[in-house]
């Protein structure tokens, strides 16, 4: 069986400025000195995908993936219409070189167990084989408000998918230990997902299905619809599953992440050559080939670039985003 | 009337580290962007002493020093044994080149208004004239501890020198109006120079003469009193005059004390190619050529160089120093 894989590698992951930028974007980063994510979730892949593997990303990411998208071929989405459009394009793609299943993973994720990984996807990947639509739900660790939640019924089946919570229904979820986290991370067989995608976007299927007959992604494109397989597909198909993922899984959402992710350093929690610090707790340090002094400093985030260094309060760590409105609206794009 | 000068350029000037190291010390660094500190002051004696000027500095800083030392003949001393051998040893070799009047001055210092500067330097060099020492005091504008200060006499003269006051003490001289501080910078004819010599430091002036007589620097170097001039001289010769200082001079002393020195910026007080801030206060940066984002942060020193980064709380800037030693602890010297 011909299992294939679809990465999807358009995102810009602004969070992680100023070491993201729009023409280097959070998944060709190397965050732990281990290799950047995108080739490290390929490389996840080696065993339990047997190919093709198709890496789905923008026209302006092109020259910044490519070196890192080793064994894969590149598939291009003419424009960013969330992940709807992106799977599918790539699942018709990966469908039209021989994969009968087909694996779609996001490329900017951590997985600190990589057999664990393996294993639940190749579950996911037996479980498939029965015509289910079948998504992995990672183990929670704790109270997540920005992620969705999967309840599982007892068949192995989803009861049904919870939209981001807000707090008190999040500790509900998380108190309660039945419900997973929606990590993004989808296994199907080429036809059960075209059948699906017909049944739910029919016009999205119908614009593949011209790919078929010659047409270009350009050409199709505007005519799919620009949702998220989860709300397009997953949340109204009849037959989804679950299968369980315990395997020490981040989606590395912002620089404080980083803490879950990185290996143990002598310096505490940060990438750099040196760390000396007086009087000072809790900062996570991105500066590589440097040595970096602090003191008196606790609870920042100190990045440096060639070009910019950032130097931010822990707490704030999701204000970047506000940063990169500043520099547009200062005619300072040229550093977004 | 040749009026010589010496500069004095052998300090360290650890504070500013990690911009100022071992063999790049404070005096050759541009913290403002307007040229280094050396040269700055090699500047302002234009049009104020004829010349020879003369750089003492120390072996290990020349090729930091000679691109700085425009116009003037850099003189080593063997090795760093405070003030009084090092003006010693430039007046004698001024003296040897023509000089009949020395001008000494630190290296490290900043003055705002350079023709107020160069006015009280001429009304130094006049009333030396008449075989006084002559001291620059500047007008105070806090009741600093760091410094010693200078309490003048109704005729012009000295009355004491108070060295590094306890707090009250500098409070109460503050509130008086009187004193003034004492900058390290003096006037004086080199022949009443070497009669002070020999009346104070007898050893040192013997030391000192063996040079007429073809002895070098190196040989005559152990006999010279390791002091200051201060101590060795001024403090105990009795005519010795007092000058007033009113040029927005600083001596420097630490990175908080560039907000004094520093030319207004758009975007407050630092050195760098452009800042953004997002709820940030009060932070000095020194980021050569880059862009400085802060976010939530207050109060803070941010210096970036091509090997280290410094982040430190203002209020902890004196403890740079204690930086320089746990880098030699941890055997990372090669940094300070």
């Amino acid at each position: 069986m011909n299992v294939g894989a679809v990465i999807l590698a358009g995102g810009r992951g602004t969070r992680f400025w100023p070491l993201s930028r729009r023409a280097r974007p959070k998944q060709v980063l190397d965050l732990t000195g281990e290799g950047t994510l995108l080739a490290r979730t390929l490389a996840r892949l080696d065993g339990v995908a047997t190919g093709p593997w198709l890496v789905v990303t923008g026209p302006d990411m092109l020259d910044a993936v490519r070196p890192e998208a080793v064994g894969a071929e590149l598939i291009v989405e003419p424009s960013a219409r969330n992940t709807l459009p992106a799977i599918a394009l790539g699942t018709w793609e990966a469908g039209r070189r021989g994969a009968e299943v087909v694996v779609v993973l996001p490329s900017d994720h951590h997985v600190a167990n990589v057999t664990a990984f393996a294993h639940a996807l190749s579950q996911a990947i037996s479980v498939s084989q029965r015509g289910s639509l079948v998504t992995l739900g990672v183990r929670p660790t704790r109270a997540e408000t920005g992620f969705g939640w999967i309840e599982p019924a007892q068949d192995g089946r989803v009861a049904r998918f919870v939209e981001k919570p807000p707090q008190a229904v999040a500790d509900a979820l998380f108190a309660g230990g039945r419900h997973l986290w929606n990590a993004g991370i989808f296994v199907f067989r080429v036809d059960a997902f075209r059948a699906a995608l017909r049944l739910h976007c029919a016009g999205t299927a119908a614009a593949l299905d011209r790919l078929d007959g010659g047409a270009t992604a350009a050409e199709v494109w505007p005519s799919c619809e620009a949702t998220s397989l989860d709300y397009g597909v997953m949340e109204r198909h009849a037959d989804v599953r679950v299968v369980p993922l315990d395997c020490g899984w981040s989606d590395v959402g912002s620089w404080p992440a980083l803490d879950e992710v990185l290996p143990a350093a002598p310096w505490g929690a940060g990438l750099c050559k040196e760390m000396v610090e007086i009087d000072a707790r809790r900062n996570l340090v991105h500066a590589e080939g440097k040595l970096v002094a602090l003191v008196g400093v606790d609870d920042l985030i100190v990045v440096d670039t060639p070009d910019v260094i950032l130097v931010a309060r822990r707490s704030d760590a999701q204000r970047v985003r506000e940063l990169l409105e500043v520099l547009d609206a200062r005619g300072l794009a040229r550093y977004g």
